[in-house]
């Protein structure tokens, strides 16, 4: 995807009290819900530069460049706003898997009449993908 | 969906300090995203109950029954759980239109290069949709 001012976008967000907005990552081809992580308006204005996906870590306090430590990358492929401008929707192209536990997506635990149920798998273990 | 007891998933549950969740809406079938809005743990337990989803108003600050006034309301398929529980993505049949503005979803503006570009067209009028 080309490069994105963000000049113009960013006074359409709405964000929050800590100056965040969620931000919804979607497989662009499939369609799958990966993961919802949080961006401010230095990793809104990143991710429309570089088109490499980066978030704002809460736990951390930074940019979080999704996959600088385990390689797992999200390639931007459209980015949309709703229509009260305080989600934004990544249409992305994840290398590998979005979740630190090695799965595909985080969405992998479903609340079912006989209970909790995990319906999805590991597909690389968490030391692999973290090289501990 | 048959109606699930939310006492064993409110707990994975991890609210904010409003008593809130993020829940994304995404049509089960065509995979689309709808929208996302919040739950306390009241509308957590209502969905899990009826089927039918209900969110919780920020603005009106009560239970928010998708579809109360406009008729389009969310059938609920499946409910998942993110992996540190502080997202819920819900698989739901929409009927007609998610977003007030008479679009189907609320995720209509894109950011490309050459601008903000509307990315989905108005379906019904606001004004019929909410009989005005």
């Amino acid at each position: 995807m080309s490069a994105i001012d963000s000049t113009a976008i960013l006074p359409k967000l709405k964000f929050n009290a800590d100056g965040l907005v969620p931000a919804i990552a979607q497989q662009f081809d499939t369609g799958e819900v990966l993961m919802m992580a949080w961006m401010n308006a230095q990793s809104v204005a990143e991710t429309l530069e570089t088109g490499r996906v980066c978030y704002f870590s809460r736990s951390r306090g930074g940019l979080w460049r999704k996959g600088e430590t385990s390689g797992q990358q999200q390639r931007l492929k459209d980015f949309l706003i709703d229509c009260d401008g305080d989600t934004i929707l990544l249409k992305v192209d994840q290398d590998g898997v979005a979740c630190h536990t090695g799965r595909r997506t985080c969405f992998y635990t479903a609340a079912r009449p006989e209970g909790l149920t995990e319906v999805a798998t590991v597909l690389v273990s968490p030391d692999e993908l973290y090289k501990k």
